[in-house]
């Protein structure tokens, strides 16, 4: 089934052609962006629905904000609780430990890390749409706090004179370990409550879709760099403790027993090793956040409303096809954000989840948020009943959890040889996002990563590969004349597919992508023929030449001597604006009786192949206009074919059409458009109709003059046209 | 010639299908990006061919760095020097005058204008390759200038304490206007060199493509965003004059004659208006630039030298094709870049060129970079001997020299509607840009309304046309079925086109137009199958059903009671991993005896029509291959057709193709997939080969379990597998 076993077919068989046109119908003329799938009902329509059965919409519309109201009537009381309640007490017993853990990447005292893994389990129990997914920390947003939060509080802040203190071994100077905690839980927690008002914000404004961005490389490269991040910072805690103890540790980082062997070790005495000292028991109470603070941590809000959304989805999202139900993303993005802002106000650090828990949730037999309520009461337990038990634990112990958890992360490195071998436009963006956002930090890095993405989609837009084609003979099909054996290209007639959509940035490549196929440079061709016919005008008036039925000849025992050379590159005598035009005939690509150097143009006809061009802008627009005119002058017609349904009416509204280029040039397929100059070629009359002018230039007795690019503002780059207005 | 009118040709001549393959030649394999024009010879070959004369060489790499040597030697003294004399004289005084005025937009003394339309003419004569610009100050990068000057270094900065001066008026606060405007020549100097060294490094680079990124409808918003910051800066300084000499004043913008009025009205006795006081005569000597301001103007120089060198190029692009020769575009920005950091050093300001003082030099006859010279050596003359001359000059007549430039500029604003008319998407470009650089300035808002226009393209990229094809009967074309009237859809084939790349952004989008085209979710399908699978087997076993040849009925006598119904949405007890498959025969379309709503499946062909994917990213290649693979399952094969050449190998390197996913579903056009398909459908056995496996399932003593998406992530979303990676 190679190229050429296509059955053959004569192609007088297939000569006739089509110029099919969309029905202007209502569809028809639909801009591009509303050709999408229907949106969901809009509020207005949503009420005008409900206005039927009041009762009725007030349900509805209670139901669409709290979706609580649509699962929790139906459970199944009998079958599901005991399953939830076994689920959500070992999901409740790894959210404890995983809570004390990641506090520690924030950089606040741990007992923090329990809060933080109770309270946005409370709202999201009514206004989430997952009925797997564990709520709360996770080690990459964790850190992207505690970064935060450490650049705003930095030990530095907090040096007392030591040497006045008490206790101390003459280090000099101490830190205010208390005043420093209490400033870092209130940025963390006023960080917390910005992002949750953003991701309010990104639900309410629906744009969801942002996560989009966030390609499959950039968090790959992103997820190295945060655990690279995140190992950096919790070595130094693990190290804390003495190496005898080192490997005894490491060995049990999954069991609350290490919380035992501390205990008895006594480590704290012994080795000076950190302990968690401080697990508060009971709540504090709610504090308002330090909306002065907003400002210096906005963009990093950004970044971790995104991430922590996006993580939490895409988990979500697993469970949600495994289980067949949806997940509302835009809802989604208003659960966390008030889950957010209302444990943000309890002193806690930004809520997602993440998939280990949120395994450990569903794998145990959890079906609905119940069990997530129920590992919220077990964290509950913790922290009013258990904190003195676990006030022994070593954080060295908890950095060892996060940093077991690195593994599959820095795994990713190997992904990377094999993702050069499959798209290097692909490595480059994971390369791009890890190294920025190692040196930049996690969140400008991401949003470097990011923007570096979108660029990538831009220049693979921009620089698009172009091709003459040619005809795949017996068939209908045209192929790249390099690419294929046997393609032949139809005399007198060129192909050129652009393969992407044309724009401001690449109309220069069109042009020179055009260049380089056909083989000369239309403007040039143009400027060089009217000189040279100024120069045979001036011939034929000195009568050193004689214009025939044959074309232009010197006239016998005049020898080319007298003639001008082509070394005047300043010959603009004669440009002034025309009085009126004569066309003389003249074969250009014969050999001239005057010395001028004129490319040779060996094709009457130019296909442009667009059916890879899904949009044009005005500059494309106005450009293509201005290519056709330049090819017509020097009698290349120029043809559309494949276009896509949307691109006529889009040119209509541009203003494209005019006597000149007119709708007859577009054809369904480039077969078509060949066809059809075939047979114009065939049945256009040969006759010379210009035989008459030249006998009337002869007579003539004023000098006559011809049009030359007097206008470079109307000819010639229309892209510059506005930069030339500004520079006036 | 409307759609139809195509010559008839039944189907069955047609009945062929080819799938041809690029020849694997070296073309073949190369890069999408490698197939562009030649690139221009590199360092080495140009070494190499040099070295076969090494006086030639020397000749050619100097030139290629001073273009000088490659004209200067050509120039013809007779016919050109008295023009280029004449055209410099004019220049020169148009480039006085506009040099004082262009002074004020940049907040600095005015006789520093005149340096600045002086010394960067003297390195262009060396470096240029356009013989006509006219290099020097431009109000638009004057005003961009000014703006970091007045930032950088306000008012407010000098104030001294008058009640101590003598001579005041007892408005108790003075300002040390000597130390302020010292102050301020040096952050412009600075300014300009270092954006003179900016472009040197973009020229090296060879990124004069840059310039691309301006596009048409963000240079329109740009220069209507300027002249409204001209004119606020400018207004003030006119209005400075008293009412009663204003209408004068206007009346004579143009005229160097107003100097003589100002001077013979001695304007500054009597009402006190602002007049040129310094006008340096002679020169200062050389000062380096202060390095320690660069950190606080690096936005700001990065938009002054992009805008500066795209104003100097399109406009040097205008005279160039007018008068055929070419303009180096890498070479133009070394020129400009040199030309800055050497005029940087004396104290100027950021030079281009002014297309109103290129037209005068260009009119008045000038053919060389010699009348350049001339009008640098008549600006040398006002220097060192006018400056008295000019003292008197009124500030508001300058000003009003600047304002009467900006008519044009304002003009623009009614381009808007017409633009909104042709193109949404640039007109909201324009009025961006123009918001943003009022609002945020100059320098900030041209990068701003950069960025968002590639987001344009990304945007536009991203949310492309789609829709399902069909025949327009008795040709080979395809068209969009909403679209045309008649277009005919095979049977039981979807044909789908998605008009845009495929990528990471839009990989959503293609799922979504797929399900709404096809009219259901193969995963939900497959997964409510094998629910009703399940149950079928229970039945049988239970002795309530039986499978026969003709499908699976209910046995006789047993009514539909026991049947299990749909509202089980947790019915995942059988979901374990499966031992071993075996496959019922159950036409799914027709009326099942258990009660699962299945949504029919009305396709056994899909074609997707790639003519417009003109690239795939990793996570499109892995999104398809799940597409292919979730369609198979439920008995849909997938095709492809009018691919890109340069797609397979694309594929075949990110591991696109094995066992099921083969290279015989990539077709050339969607009519030989489809005749492939009608072909399949007529020659394949309709005997049922899956009687007897039937039959085995009856007689099987042991509980047979069926595969189901066991593997979220090896089956579903591949584009969240990194995102969840990074949540475990």
């Amino acid at each position: 089934m190679a190229a050429g076993e296509r059955a053959e077919e004569p192609l007088a068989e297939l000569s006739h052609y089509v110029v099919a046109r969309p029905i202007y119908s209502e569809a028809g003329f639909q801009e591009e962006n509303e050709r999408r799938p229907p949106l969901p009902p809009t509020l207005r329509e949503r009420a005008q629905a409900a206005c039927r059965c009041s009762r009725k919409r007030a349900f509805q519309i209670a139901r669409s904000f709290l979706p609580i109201l649509e699962w929790l009537p139906n459970y199944r009381v009998k079958e599901w609780l005991i399953s939830d309640v076994i689920s959500g007490v070992s999901t409740g017993l790894v959210a404890t430990l995983q809570g004390l853990a990641y506090a520690l990447l924030v950089a606040v005292p741990v007992g923090y890390g329990l809060y933080s893994a109770f309270f946005p389990i409370l709202t999201y129990f009514f206004l989430g749409t997952s009925r797997h997914i564990s709520v709360g920390p996770f080690p990459v947003v964790s850190l992207m706090v505690g970064s935060v939060v450490l650049s705003m509080a930095p030990d530095d802040n907090f040096l007392i004179d030591g040497s006045n203190a008490t206790g101390t071994n003459g280090t000099g100077t101490l830190i205010d370990t208390e005043s420093r905690d209490a400033q870092r839980v209130l940025i963390a927690s006023t960080l917390t409550f910005l992002v949750g008002i953003l991701q309010v914000i990104f639900g309410v404004l629906q744009i969801g879709f942002i996560v989009r961005y966030l390609a499959d490389p950039l968090v790959g490269g992103f997820t190295t760099a945060a655990a690279f991040q995140v190992l950096v910072s919790q070595l130094k805690i693990v190290l804390n403790v003495s190496t005898k103890n080192y490997n005894g540790v490491l060995s049990i980082i999954y069991t609350i027993v290490a919380t035992g062997i501390s205990y008895a070790a006594d480590l704290e005495k012994k080795y000076n090793a950190g302990i968690v000292k401080s697990i508060p028991r009971g709540f504090l109470p709610p504090e308002p956040p330090e909306v002065s603070l907003f400002s210096q941590m906005i963009a990093a809000s950004f970044s971790i409303a995104i991430v922590a959304y996006a993580i939490a989805v895409s988990v979500g999202k697993v469970y949600a096809t495994k289980y067949d139900y949806a997940i509302d993303g835009n809802q989604e993005f208003i659960a966390f954000g008030f889950s957010n802002i209302f444990s943000g106000a309890f002193s806690c650090f930004v809520a997602t989840t993440a998939l280990s828990r949120t395994a450990v949730q569903e794998s145990t037999g959890g079906k609905t948020q119940v069990a997530g309520i129920i590992s919220a009461g077990i964290v509950l337990i913790s922290i009013v009943a258990l904190g003195k038990l676990l006030e022994p634990l070593q954080k060295s112990v908890l950095a060892a959890v996060v940093i077991a958890n690195l593994k599959g992360m820095f795994m990713q490195v190997f992904d990377v040889p094999r993702l050069w071998r499959q798209n290097k436009v692909d490595a480059m963006i994971w390369v791009f996002t890890c190294v920025a956002s190692i040196i930049l930090g996690l969140d400008l890095g991401l949003l470097a990563g990011l923007l570096f993405g979108l660029l990538t989609v831009v220049l693979r837009v921009q620089f698009p590969s172009w091709g003459g084609f040619g005809n795949i003979p017996g068939t209908d099909i045209y192929k790249k004349v390099k690419d294929y054996k046997n393609v032949i290209e139809p005399e007198g007639v060129k192909i050129l597919k652009f393969s992407s959509p044309i724009f401001y940035a690449n109309i220069d490549g069109l042009k020179s992508s055009l260049k380089s196929t056909v083989g000369f440079d239309a403007v040039k061709v143009y400027n060089k023929r009217l000189k040279a016919l100024r120069k045979i005008q001036k011939l034929i008036k000195k009568g050193k030449l004689k214009a025939t039925k044959n074309g232009i000849i010197s006239e016998p025992g005049i020898n080319n001597e007298a003639f001008e050379t082509d070394e005047d590159p300043e010959d603009n005598e004669d440009l002034q604006v025309p009085t009126k035009e004569v066309e003389i005939q003249v074969d250009w690509n014969s050999e001239l009786p005057v010395k001028v150097n004129i490319p040779k143009v060996p094709i009457h006809s130019l296909i442009l192949d667009f059916g890879a061009v899904t949009f044009l802008d005005i500059v494309a627009v106005r450009s293509i206009k201005t290519i056709i005119r330049e090819f017509e002058r020097i009698d290349v017609r120029v043809y559309f074919a494949s276009y896509q349904d949307n691109l006529i009416s889009q040119l209509e509204r541009s203003a494209f059409f005019d006597d000149i280029v007119r709708k007859d040039i577009f054809f369904l397929t480039v077969h078509d458009a060949v066809l059809y100059i075939r047979n114009q070629m065939t049945y256009s009359d040969n006759q010379d109709p210009i035989f008459e002018k030249i006998s009337l230039m002869q007579e003539s007795k004023e000098p006559i003059e011809f049009t030359e690019t007097s206008h470079p503002d109307d000819e010639l780059d229309v892209q510059e046209e506005a930069m030339r207005r500004l520079a006036s």
